[in-house]
Formats: C-alpha cells, structure tokens, sequence
C-alpha cells in the first residue's frame, strides 16, 4: 500500500490579506480582530466555515494564522485553531511552541474553541487563549461544538493556560450571523448515524 | 508574510512494514493487533510515541494508518488518530468519512483517546471506535490524557459512534509499559507553567 504526502497549506488569498496590515498587533483587541477580519475573509474567499484563529508572541507579532478548511481541504480536523497551530510549530520548529513554559504565546479564536480544538490546547504550548464569540453563540446559529466539558476554561487554568472570553464578542458573532444568514452550509456531528457493532 | 506548506507523511518504514500483512483485517482484534503493532515499531524505529491507529472499513479492508508522529514532525496535533484521520480523508477524498452515515468505519486506537482525539471523532465520520489500553494505562505510566469528559464513551455513543473497549488491551498495555522501562520521553501538558495575564 501506498499513502499520501498531505500538504497543509493555507488558502492563497491569506498572505495577501495580510500586507499592509503590520505583523504587530499590540493589544487583544488588535489580536481579536486580525482572527475576526481572517473569519470574515474566509466567508468571502469561499475557502470555508466562519472561524478564524492565529498564534502570535507576547508582544503581539504574528507568528501564525489560521482559518477553517475543512470543506477545503477534505480534512475534518483542520479548524481554524488546529491550522494555526500546526503552521506556528513548523515555523518554530518545535511542538511545544512555549519551549515549557519559557516563551509565552496567545492563540486566539474568533469563537470558542469546539472539543477538539480545547483539547488540542494543553498540548500545543501556548500560554493563553483569547475568545471572541462564545460556544452559545456558535450554537445558536446551528454549530455544533462536540462534547466539551462544561468547565473547561477552568480545566485550562489549572494547566496554566489563561484564558479570555468575550474579545470583541459582538464582532465576532456578527461573522457567524452573517455566514448562517446567507446559507452556508453548517457541517456537523449529526452527519453520522446508525452505530454498527 | 510567507507561510509553509506543512507535509504530513506516514515514517518511511511504514509500508514496508505493511507488505505481507495483507489488507484485510477480518476480526476487531485483527484491527487491534495492527495498531498494537505500528505503536511497537513506531518505539522500535524511534519515530514517536508508543500509540498506533488506523481506519478500517465495515469488512475490515485498512484504509490508513497513523501513529504518533509528535516529535518527529514538531508538531502536537499529530497523534495516532489524529494521523490516520488526515491520511483515510485524504485517500477517501471527503472530510466525513462516512458520508453522512452512510457508509460505516472504524477507528482503532492502541490506546484510547486524548482530549483531542476524542474530540477529533465526532466530525470525522467514523461510526465506531475500537480501544486498546485504557486511559488510565496510559496514566499510570506518566502520559496525561488531557482534560477529558468523564463519561467519553456515552458522548460518542449519543452521537451514533459505538465504542469497543479492553480489545487486547493486556497486549497494548504492555507496549506502553516497555516505552516506559526503556526510558521513552513523556511529554506532556505539564510543560507548560506559569500563565500570564
């Protein structure tokens, strides 16, 4: 048997998107609304679901963006924080992006982050996650974020990783508004039916 | 900015390690003794972590394999499932495997699975999950599973993903404790201290 080399590459329009914009982004705020713009721009460019995400250091320079590109790339598990993670550890060449503990990195997520996602985070080695839209508010316009625990800001905590909601919330759910307004199409769990055993 | 093309690409001894194993794995321990096998050989090649993965579909005919490729590909999202999800969506050509339920697939796991993982099963369209260790096999040899929901196993089974446990688990559990004794590095989210605000 042979098996495929899987590139994971980000959609064109990205460094595009990107010039003129500096690779500083100062406060949260600045962060929050790269990942929104990012979200927004994803809709647009028709390369995928509503969500944005990126890694930056902790004086905000951008180390790496991501975007959702599951329909893209034929890949469930490239939501938009897995994309940023796994472009910023290539860049930094290292798995642990905070080398334990000594570096301190933010991802942030222009909504929160689905199971997956949450459990993707302790092992990545950042430091502090920032949020914008909140889980509620995914759902409420028919994502589903997969069984996640219910304290699971307080399960991040307690490994040392800060987290922050409600970044430019308002803005954030816009996007997701927009996208479920105009029909795109909303994947989900709920494609899988019928166990076998 | 310039952002890489990431290539995700099973260790070269794979398929080597596959010739004259034939492709179908009739019986759910079958599954199991191949995953329990490339988690050995991925100890014994020195490419990762002591976990193993694959897809099978309902005949048992393996679709993709994965193990755990974290170190060696600097990258913390590539564990065993998360590996061998990537390779069968990229050889199926669809993100949901199963095709909206249409078609039914299993995961096996020579361990079971991290916060990640578990989180990763829902979207990927496989219908049934096969274990091998337990999470707290994994445990009790240093590996931390992440911040995982108490009752994984009913959250998969509510969402139509059937779980098998204990299958060969004395075999797999017995990979974990020879990477142990040999000294095999444990990474772990414990890497990370000291949040900052």
């Amino acid at each position: 048997m042979k098996f495929p080399v899987v590139n994971i590459q980000l959609p064109g329009w990205v460094e595009g998107f990107l010039k003129g914009r500096g690779e500083l982004f100062a406060s949260v705020e600045d962060r929050m609304q790269l990942v929104i713009d990012l979200a927004q721009q994803n809709i647009e460019q028709e390369t995928g679901g509503p969500f944005g995400a990126a890694v930056f250091d902790q004086e905000g320079r951008l180390i790496a963006p991501g975007v959702n590109m599951v329909s893209e790339s034929n890949c469930s598990v490239l939501h938009a924080e897995i994309v940023a993670l796994i472009m910023a550890q290539n860049i930094l060449d290292r798995y642990d992006i905070g080398n334990g503990g000594i570096l301190q990195y933010d991802l942030a997520a222009s909504t929160e982050p689905c199971a997956m996602c949450f459990g993707s985070i302790p092992w990545s080695g950042v430091s502090r996650l920032l949020c914008g839209a909140r889980d509620e508010d995914a759902r409420s316009v028919g994502f589903d974020e997969g069984p996640k625990l219910a304290n699971w800001e307080a399960e991040l905590r307690s490994r040392g990783i800060y987290v922050r909601r409600d970044v430019l919330r308002e803005e954030a759910v816009k996007v997701l508004r927009q996208y479920a307004a105009d029909g795109g199409p909303i994947y989900n769990s709920g494609a899988q039916k019928g166990p076998f055993q």
